[in-house]
């Protein structure tokens, strides 16, 4: 089997430690690793596989040394980064929003759309991590009736916000505790004991770029551009894990032990579906887990066509690292490198 | 002004302790105000006004002595103590879903449909914490045009499963930092660092009784049996405060304007609503709040007719104690007694 040269960026942050596990555990084809990070990060040493990786600069050197280069970073490291990249000859999978809208750029969910990434010119974009387990439920509910509208509410963990972001839900409870000033800098507000309806900067319409992204993302990923979607994004005091209500309406009425079956078989889905004994998808339980978890479906008391349910999903590993890394692994398989 | 003689029961609990500190705010005109609690709090002194008032067992002499009986405990007490103290001449006031969809017992939210009390006889209820401010809302919604459907995915804090549940939260969060086993025994499970798409149980249609209470309370305090209403309600590791993300469908246009005019000139609720600045209701800031809060007001991308918002309420005060005092004012002030 052919081995790889990877370039992992933002190796040191929350998705690239969970990138790097990965990578470990599913043995993926390395033959080479670099790791990049910021500055500050510059020389700092991690481990892979028993040996130490010292963080490098991104160089053109480096860049053109990789089959596959990993993004995860800010947005503004992606645009600097992934064209000059493609340009020498890699293949970048990039976890910002910086390209996700591109006409030209894949944004992939290999259990959805794997065949977009036959056109693929060098960037491959993966979704923002609440729209990635989204578009795997609808993508298998939509083989059952066609889907007119979806309204999805979110429960989404700190983690998204990064490591710091997970840090500060950690001082703020402390402080809490101690009776001392709470203060605020990753979070838009004190997240400790609280819970809040803002992600991202907001648009002119009142939605927020995050709930843009979910619609615009989901619409591209299945091929919809006509589907009727609504997010509110609201960030909970969780550490790692989102979670999500979602409200999906047909053109006609689907039983609910059919979705179930199609969910059930599809991979990459868990149903966690006993009622009676308190069983559903939580946040602690996904942590860890590669499958997006989903339950309490049930057939909408306000609309005939309509299937409520509730989803949870490791952010950082399918809604971030693990999919980046499923997507090389298509890549491969197919043959497109 | 007429004086009047108060048994609060449930008196040591957490609406029942707010509801003492509101009787006072308010200056409710109180002739005597007896205390009724659990057997284990039987002798127990609570202080009202600079006062002591011991804990008494709820007896027949304490009813018929009272003109206002107001229950914040279990449906069983409930049960137990309303019709008792109704055939005994008291007004009864009651925080519990035991008479809630009982046709002769009116289910008020004051600003809503105070009307409903003229035809009280001898009890009534008060709606479950996260009903009364999602009517309140759709009341003044619905004066703009016919609302046909609502979906609400709530973020119901810990006290609205009584003063034990924070307890729990706060000793979970203890557990998890010292890295001990963490015990769940008022909540389902772990809420510490979680979320728990479940409050109350299932019912066979795969929704919960606090979904259906929200389903079947709304359309009773609308007077709108046909309204078509789904809810997810969801516990959150937040102290004080229920929001909720609601979505609403009219039978046609209504202007993102009209609505915040609509909702700014109603009793009870608050405008906040600066997205430029992150400003929205949050728990964090409605705890001690009269007023429920309204926020992130947008047109529904996925609906021309539709109309997204997000809302956050004090659950203690005007999703329950205050909400009783409210009615119990009004009565006196529509001569009802």
């Amino acid at each position: 089997m052919d081995r790889y040269n990877l370039a992992v960026i933002g190796a040191t942050g929350a998705v690239g430690q969970i990138f790097l596990s990965i990578l470990e555990q599913r043995k993926f084809p390395i033959n080479k690793l670099r790791l990049c990070a910021s500055d500050r990060s510059l020389g700092k040493k991690i481990s892979f596989k028993g040996s130490d990786h010292c963080i490098e600069p991104i160089t053109d050197n480096l860049l053109s040394d990789s089959d596959f280069v990993f993004i995860s970073a800010s947005s503004e490291v992606s645009l600097n980064t992934a064209p000059r990249a493609a340009e020498l000859g890699a293949i970048v999978i990039d976890d910002s929003s910086a390209f996700r809208m591109d006409k030209t750029v894949p944004l992939v969910v290999p259990e959805v759309n794997a065949e977009d990434l036959g056109h693929h010119k060098g960037i491959i974009s993966i979704p923002n991590c609440s729209t990635t387990p989204l578009t795997m439920v609808l993508y298998e509910l939509g083989k059952l009736a066609k889907i007119n509208r979806v309204i999805v509410d979110t429960y989404q963990s700190v983690s998204g916000a990064g490591s710091r972001a997970v840090r500060e839900l950690d001082s703020q409870i402390h402080a809490s505790y101690k009776d001392i000033n709470i203060k605020a800098s990753i979070h838009p507000h004190q997240i400790a004991f609280n819970v809040i309806p803002q992600i991202d900067s907001f648009d002119e319409s009142g939605y927020t770029n995050e709930e843009i992204k979910m619609v615009n993302e989901t619409k591209k990923i299945l091929h919809r551009p006509d589907l009727k979607i609504s997010a509110t994004c609201v960030r909970v005091p969780v550490k790692i894990g989102h979670s999500e209500a979602v409200h999906v309406e047909f053109n006609q009425p689907v039983s609910m032990e059919d979705a179930t079956s199609k969910l059930a078989a599809a991979g990459g889905i868990s149903i966690i579906d006993r009622p009676a004994s308190s069983q559903y998808p939580m946040p602690i339980d996904c942590e860890d887990k590669d499958d997006v978890m989903v339950g309490r479906l049930r057939t909408d008391v306000s609309s005939p066509n309509g299937l409520a349910l509730w989803l949870s999903c490791d952010n950082l590993r399918k809604g971030a690292a693990l999919n980046a890394i499923q997507i090389a692994e298509s890549i491969i398989s197919k043959s497109l490198i």
